[in-house]
């Protein structure tokens, strides 16, 4: 992948200004030259990372659809916990800085809070979630027994209370507490979709224009993905990007954080990255998708895929790793395999709901 | 503690102004009100945090004090590794959430690295470490094996390539490599000296009047405990506090990112947490200080405890916890025991070695 790449993404704005789109013009010429020729590292456990060139052909290759049988939960394999050290020095040392632990690990915790219809990571230094993941699946968006007017927004009691985000923190912010795994997505229980309004779950967003606009537009999106895939996963979380500032030329990131005293940041992004499985049984092929798109007004004629970016530069900038266990065989590129746009549909109804909830 | 105080460390700077100084005064009164009355939070593993009323008293009591003997070790317990969810949803639920992990965890990994002199936690997204503990005694002060002419600045292995902060994104920056952990402090050996040298292990830092000045001065109070502790553990790393901007009176979190294409996060503070320990014995009293430095040129003049925050302020915004297994009976305050306050000495010196190594 190109090095420039990451930077061009942080350029993104949604603003329609010539720099705007001279950035996104060349973040797509990026990722064409990403389609190229790719890289994937395999990461050891205790050692460093090995990348492995890989062409392209292999990463998204093949051109193969199913049909939607009923979804069956896949097994899941527990993956390893991270190492922590137990003695911090050779027996020839004169120190053993790991004695510190004796009055507790530092940390980072995540705060993993596992619920019905979604697992959130979260982050303690900018009280917002890490990551949320979800799955969704023609049968679970058939079901009909929740409405997001039963629902109240959640202070999470998982979450130790001097870390958590607190319902003052976004009270007269300017901004939406915006669900990272959508409510509407959890119809299928009106105890799931309650789930999905504790605020681990949210991120402060802009309202008009994004969260109530072209953001649902987005969800929605994703949404439509089961009539073509039988089964979808969808991992959503905030970004801090940085932005050239003109003056000096320098890379800087800068957001608000809200609350009095100031708690929680106001991400500059969201990103999105979308496995679509083409067959409920194992080791069948993913349609995966990454987007990144700022948090700011987006005008509703902005095609999505404007937004596409290549995977490896979400996860360098957010310090994470999607898909590492996946095979690229098994990898097909979603927008080659299906339209990647939004439609607009029933834009007074959805402002409507939204004036209520939110 | 006060709800400001997080709001006022974040407005601290090192300039002599008449709103930073300000400032100061309005924490140093926080930090008094903070002494009178303050609050131990208790983490269950998978429930709310218990807010337990703890009388000041028992917070830093006593005044007792230790010659210093050779150390020894302490046997340190394994910290619990955090819970990975297996399944996400409940035998009922139409999806499965977890069914993700088997396309690999997320994160975020740690990067843990557990060296002679030192164990660091590493953050991925801002490309620099989190915290990185030290040990240090009369004992491991008083060998000098190591120079830090023999040592050179080094990518860290042990972290994915893709996440890794690289050499070429220092050069040029205008900032210095910033040891977290001091090479100074670990002269016993010069194996242990090189280890400090992995980039895991800095921080872009303002060079004059910060890293090569007030902060080393710092480092060297550091040191000097020794001659009073017998044993002295350090947890030193970054923050990125948010600034009132006076235009709109909200609150911004503004860092640069260095290199090309941006990666490495400036930090707009540095705080250490420092246990002084009365005793090598277990259960001893320890004398704890938290200070919060600004990433900025700092008048050798100012007193250090200025910069002595209350230990929860660190932890609110780096969120992180330093001292949770650490009972409130057994805790003194280092600045109550000590006088917390710089040597400006060899300055001519200091500045030389610098010129070298740097």
């Amino acid at each position: 992948m190109s090095k420039a790449t990451i930077a061009v993404i942080a350029a993104m704005s949604a603003g329609a200004g010539a720099a705007a789109t001279a950035a996104l013009y060349s973040m797509r010429s990026e990722k064409k030259a990403e389609v190229t020729t790719t890289t994937t590292t395999v990461v050891a456990t205790k050692g460093p990372a090995v990348p492995v060139p890989v062409p392209a052909s292999q990463v998204f290759s093949g051109n193969q659809t199913t049909t939607a049988p009923v979804p069956v939960p896949v097994p899941v394999p527990v993956p390893s916990p991270p190492a922590i050290p137990t003695t911090g020095s050779s027996p020839a040392a004169p120190v053993n800085p790991a004695g510190l632990f004796e009055y507790g690990f530092p940390g980072p915790i995540a705060d993993l809070a596992t619920r019905q219809a979604l697992i959130s990571s979260y982050d303690r230094r900018t009280k917002n979630p890490q990551w949320v993941v979800e799955h969704i699946t023609p049968a679970s968006l058939a079901v009909r027994d929740g409405d997001r007017k039963n629902s109240t927004f959640l202070e999470d009691p998982l979450i130790p209370e001097k870390f958590q985000a607190k319902l003052k923190d976004y009270f007269r912010s300017g901004y939406d507490r915006g669900h990272q795994v959508p409510a509407a997505d959890c119809k299928w229980s009106q105890s799931a979709m309650d789930e999905t309004f504790y605020l681990s779950n949210m991120c402060p967003q802009v309202g008009d224009g994004f969260n109530r606009d072209y953001w649902a537009h987005f969800e929605d999106f994703c949404r439509r993905l089961t009539t073509r895939y039988p089964s979808v996963r969808i991992v959503t979380g905030p970004l801090y990007l940085p932005k050239r500032d003109p003056a000096d030329n320098k890379w800087y990131v800068k957001y608000e954080v809200i609350g009095n005293p100031p708690n929680v940041a106001v991400p500059t992004h969201f990103y999105k990255v979308i496995f679509a499985e083409e067959s409920t049984a194992p080791g069948g092929k993913v349609a995966l998708g990454a987007f990144v798109l700022p948090n700011a007004v987006i005008p509703n004629e902005k095609p999505l895929s404007d937004f596409e970016v290549p995977l490896e530069a979400v996860e360098r900038a957010a310090g994470l790793e999607f898909a590492s266990k996946l095979p690229v065989q098994r990898r097909k590129r979603l927008c080659a395999e299906t339209s990647c746009s939004i439609v607009v549909k029933e834009y007074a109804e959805r402002q409507k709901a939204f004036a209520k909830g939110k």
